[in-house]
């Protein structure tokens, strides 16, 4: 038992990609797709990233037994009410939110009929945009649900099987700690790269011009994440809000630590860290999480 | 006038790529090496790393023209000590280090009859040792020479000759300036994801397990800059000290007034900042100091 019909709502990145993946893993499942900007809707149709992009998103969702919502967590207010005029009976409303306690709180206030089981592929680029999306996004990639006790578990599992078809591996967990878990592997390593990016390009020592000549000595990796979508980031900040400031608390203590540790010449400390985060990055690759080629291949050029 | 006699003391990363690069793009050139370790010796003989493997520094820099330190900031001391006694009176000395003040001061008081032309190619990966090496590593690369007032131009100026022709792009900086630079484009972004890997793997409401499983939303970038060699991390930042709390600084009170805006839910202030990032990302990309694919083309996989 699988999806048959399937509505992508937001067609950016993330929702050109689950059309493209659909497209290409289960062609027999029919996919149509919404965007509010109309430049987007245009760009969609002319990529296939959808079988048919539809003019509202009423008639997008017509039918459809789940619905994907791929916007910006501080739109998902909006996609819900847009499209709640067209749902079906039985329709679950999932989405693909990087913040999910207060999407799922959102979602079942505003859609009070739907079954909804919001879900988090925690994969992406830092391309956004319509012409951002491709089929492989999720393959090897973890896909959170977070379904509330609400949700029927054969819904879940359906939802599941279909991320599974995409190449996404499947964990089912609590949106509150999922939210703490992302706050640490995601959101405070986004914030960071944003502020330091901001940090030297602010500089008066040292130029602009500088700081991107010398960038391969490690600031360019974070320039790359430092030019993620801005919209899609500052809603994740507002929406994870406690847990983000939790554990950036965490991070500035040890930073102050190492602060110490630099100036008292204390090079054991140093050191100490410094050799044992090694072992997570061999975790990291060794669970393919990551590609092992040095510099992420960029040495081969 | 090029270099016709060049020692390579140091067979890891730096070393191994320089004897590599020398041999493919200067083969009249004779390249001799040295590393304090056996086992790395051997490696280095193996892999052909330079043209002949010394078993002692000493011989590796006799009759040599150019010497450079490949070691540590910590280890050029001893470094310096080693090759003293075998070096020719009109030998040119410069090493490869993250910084430059005190590199430049401890090899003009240890080495008081050479020319001292202290460099640092802003080129590198995360692997160290002698099998990291190879001979594209400084293409379109900068490498920043800081001569003091004593090196005679004309040698400052044959330097850059070789490593123009190892494929690298010369700069000319007050060594000072290029601490206060590296400590904004290498320094404090290697701090921070070593901090950042070290705090996510102390926590006790998220497992060491969970932070690798979901490390593709960000935290991966960090693990790989923070699997880069602690022996030479450790030693940058103990002879830069002053330039990386300076700019530690800097960045704590940017990282701060983030801290604010995501307190009181201020959205405006993260978007501007969110926005003004992705401009430096391009320029990055534009002037050939990264690639343009996204996610470092791991999204191809």
């Amino acid at each position: 038992m699988a999806f048959s019909r399937v509505a992508v709502i937001g067609l950016g990145l993330l929702g050109g990609s689950v059309g493209l993946a659909i497209g290409q893993a289960l062609p027999e499942c029919r996919t149509t797709g919404w965007d509010r900007d109309p430049d987007v809707r245009a760009r969609a149709a002319e990529r296939g990233l959808v079988g048919t992009v539809c003019e509202t998103a009423v008639d997008a969702v017509k039918d459809c037994e789940l619905v994907i919502l791929c916007v910006p967590v501080g739109a998902m207010a909006a996609a819900a009410e847009a499209i709640a005029p067209g749902l079906g009976a039985n329709v679950v409303v999932s989405d693909v939110g990087s913040s999910k306690q207060k999407v799922g709180e959102l979602l079942r206030t505003a859609l009070p009929g739907a079954t909804i089981i919001p879900a988090h592929p925690v994969a992406g680029t830092e391309n956004s945009g319509p012409d951002a999306g491709f089929a492989a996004l999720f393959h090897n990639r973890w896909c959170i649900l977070t379904p509330d006790g609400d949700a029927p578990p054969e819904a879940t599992e359906k939802l599941g099987r279909l991320w599974t078809a995409l190449g996404a591996r499947i964990e089912i967990m609590d949106p509150a700690h999922h939210d703490l878990v992302l706050a640490v592997t995601s959101h405070i390593p986004h914030l960071i790269a944003f502020t330091i990016v901001g940090t030297a390009s602010d500089l008066e020592e040292v130029t602009q011009s500088e700081v991107i000549k010398y960038s391969a000595g490690g600031f360019r990796d974070f320039t790359r994440i430092a030019a993620s979508d801005p919209t899609m980031w500052r809603d994740v900040f507002l929406s994870n809000r406690e847990a983000v400031l939790e554990m950036l608390g965490r991070f500035t203590e040890d930073l102050t630590a190492m602060q110490r540790a630099v100036r008292s010449g204390d090079g054991e400390t140093l050191f100490a860290l410094f050799e044992r985060t090694r072992a997570i990055r061999r975790k990291v690759i060794e669970q393919g999480q990551d590609d092992a080629r040095p510099d992420f291949g960029r040495a081969d050029h």
